[in-house]
């Protein structure tokens, strides 16, 4: 069983930065997410976008601020469980506890942090009979591991930027990938269509379009896909389909945690420190809601930062907390490094 | 009279980052601040030091922050009042408010936003008779404009980082510069020390310790300060002397507009908008006060946020605002400037 002092469900940026805030306090954080890599929307949706309201950077890129998060929060060595969805929420009579994922993973916590955003992000599946029975065998709905299609045939289908980059990004590695989408206009970013272009001239992707999917065949393993355009059927051999429809983010388990929601956000105590109905379980970030909520990045980053000190005065009670700047007192990594601003000297001058 | 939409008093980081959020309302600026320069606490006590609990720096100087920010909320095109000091505020009947400076310069404003910090800041100053006759006539208490002092005599009076890089500064400016203090040991950068002792043995700085200032002559304006070295006496023909001992906050006139004050600090609604008592009146960054009030410059930031979307509803009532991402709606200056993200493209691909 994963121990921490603080699991956080969710790593956007604010499930991110909590960790920096929690280690200033010196509590050790774990952090559970869907996705298969930290950066929560930033990372997913919009990575090569600008972001322009993050104070301090009249432009940072989204993907640039996850990496910077990622820079500023590694000397407190927060531990991850990706690729799997938080499911159930156990209360034990110390008042820690146990969140178990979809794969069976437990998480013992004395604190939980619920910075879900706008809740797990589930891929938008195709709509074909057979396609639980091969997700996991020839089925994939992310490229977690690129080198997991070294050398074999893929089939990409999707027609947004995703569908590009990866299908660029894979006519290095796989032995064959086809692209196929139901219109003929691609929509993302002007250089990715137009890459995608010249490696199809250069016989490097394999187009069809307008075609979508409509029967999968295999027995244990996916083999071949039929494709249907304009009218016609085609059957193409192939060792993986990977449907990149884009992603729905789901409340999903969460919502029958016992929490308060209203409007599929969970309603916490912003008068204090953003904890919910429930003793020990905080809600930061875009996942919650309280009166004039603004679904912010900065505002996440306020949020955590309360919601830290709150869970600092539970573990710690009678304990009283000065707050120390980190320009005066510096940083000491749970790794032991240490930052810090070079010192005043005294000196005489003769 | 200075004309704006809001108000802000001071121009620490939250000041300076309300312009920004303000401007994507459509709502304009314009701050006051006792200092010469904007920054607040950053650009006056700790210029050179590196932040590092900025979300998404891993370390930032303070001095970098503030010229970050400076860029960032440029093309809303805050207006400056610097130098002075927020004395008076008067509500008019339409619920506006007037603002007038200890210099008398007036300010008209639909609605005020306090971001004073830890209050004006006033330079500490020396105790002897007849300071306040020469203030402005001979003694500076701030470097406001090096060229003031060219091919002058100045003697600058301090042991810190200020007294030792205005010396360091000035040695180039001004005619001749004695630096006067009690203690043989300056505290500050290790370069800035090094630096003036060099400065020393070149001539270019007269310096003089351990010694104070206890006198001072002229009749119009400075002419001459005596000091006492080790018992002994000795008079100094100068044009300037600058004391630089270092700056106190003081709350100073706020303290009297009628606004709850708790621990020296402004109670606001922190659960909803960080309004004082008195309505149009907000308190964000450092100067407020509410249960679990962090002094961090990241909740400064997330205060004026909050406080601007209440100061637009106030000022278009029933007017529904919907939030919307700089990423994706990007942002349109008052300079007739525009800043947005790349597009995406829809195209086929043949
Ligand atoms: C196109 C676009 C542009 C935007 N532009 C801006 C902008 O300019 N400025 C701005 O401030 N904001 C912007 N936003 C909003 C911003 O992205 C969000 O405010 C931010 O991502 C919220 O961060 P978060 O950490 O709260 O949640 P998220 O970033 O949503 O991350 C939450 C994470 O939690 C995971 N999760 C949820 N439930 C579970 C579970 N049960 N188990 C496991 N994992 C779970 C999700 O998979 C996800 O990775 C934009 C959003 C979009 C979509
Ligand atoms: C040495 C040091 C290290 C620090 N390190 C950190 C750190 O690592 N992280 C962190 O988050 N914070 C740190 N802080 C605290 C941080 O500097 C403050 O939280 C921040 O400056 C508050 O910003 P502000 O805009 O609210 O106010 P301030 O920066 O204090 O600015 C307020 C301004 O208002 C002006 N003002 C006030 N009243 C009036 C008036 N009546 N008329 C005109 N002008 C007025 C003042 O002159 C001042 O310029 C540190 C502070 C110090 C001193």
């Amino acid at each position: 069983m994963i121990q921490t002092d603080i699991l956080i469900i969710g790593a956007g940026p604010t499930g991110l930065f909590m960790v920096f805030e929690a280690g200033l306090l010196k509590l050790r954080c774990h952090i559970i997410d869907a996705l298969p890599q930290p950066g929560g929307q930033l990372a997913e949706l919009y990575p090569k976008k600008p972001i322009f309201d993050i104070p301090g950077y009249p432009s940072v890129g989204a993907g640039e601020l996850i990496d910077n998060l990622m820079e500023q929060i590694k000397q407190f060595e927060p531990g991850f469980t990706l690729n799997e969805v938080a499911e159930t929420i156990d209360k034990q009579e110390d008042g820690s506890f146990i969140v178990t994922t979809n794969r069976g993973t437990k998480h013992h916590a004395k604190a939980v942090a619920i910075a879900g955003g706008l809740g797990s992000f589930e891929p938008r599946k195709p709509e074909l009979t057979d396609v639980a029975k091969f997700e996991e065998k020839g089925i994939e709905y992310f490229v977690r591991n690129p080198e997991m299609f070294r050398d074999k045939r893929i089939v990409i289908a999707g027609g947004g930027d995703s569908a590009l980059d990866w299908s660029i990004f894979l006519a290095d590695v796989a032995s064959e990938v086809t692209l196929v989408h139901r219109r003929n206009e691609f929509r993302g970013a002007l250089d990715s269509v137009e890459k995608v272009q010249e490696l199809k001239k250069m016989g490097k992707i394999n187009l069809i379009t307008p075609a979508e999917v409509v029967e999968l065949h295999g027995d244990e393993h996916l083999t071949a896909i039929t494709l249907q355009k304009e009218g016609e059927k085609q059957t193409i051999e192939t060792d993986y389909l990977i449907p990149l429809f884009g992603l729905t983010p789901k409340l999903g388990p969460i919502a029958n945690w016992g929490l308060e929601i209203e409007k599929n956000a969970i309603k916490v105590n912003n008068a204090l420190d953003y904890q919910t109905n429930v003793d020990g379980i905080y809600a930061v970030g875009d996942i919650n809601t309280y009166p004039g909520k603004l679904k912010l990045i900065l505002c996440g980053f306020h949020e955590a930062t309360m919601a830290c000190q709150s869970i600092y005065q539970r573990l710690n009670p009678g304990k009283k907390y000065i707050l120390k700047y980190t320009t005066v007192s510096g940083i000491d990594g749970f790794d032991g490094s240490r930052k810090e601003a070079e010192k005043a000297v005294v000196k005489s001058i003769d």
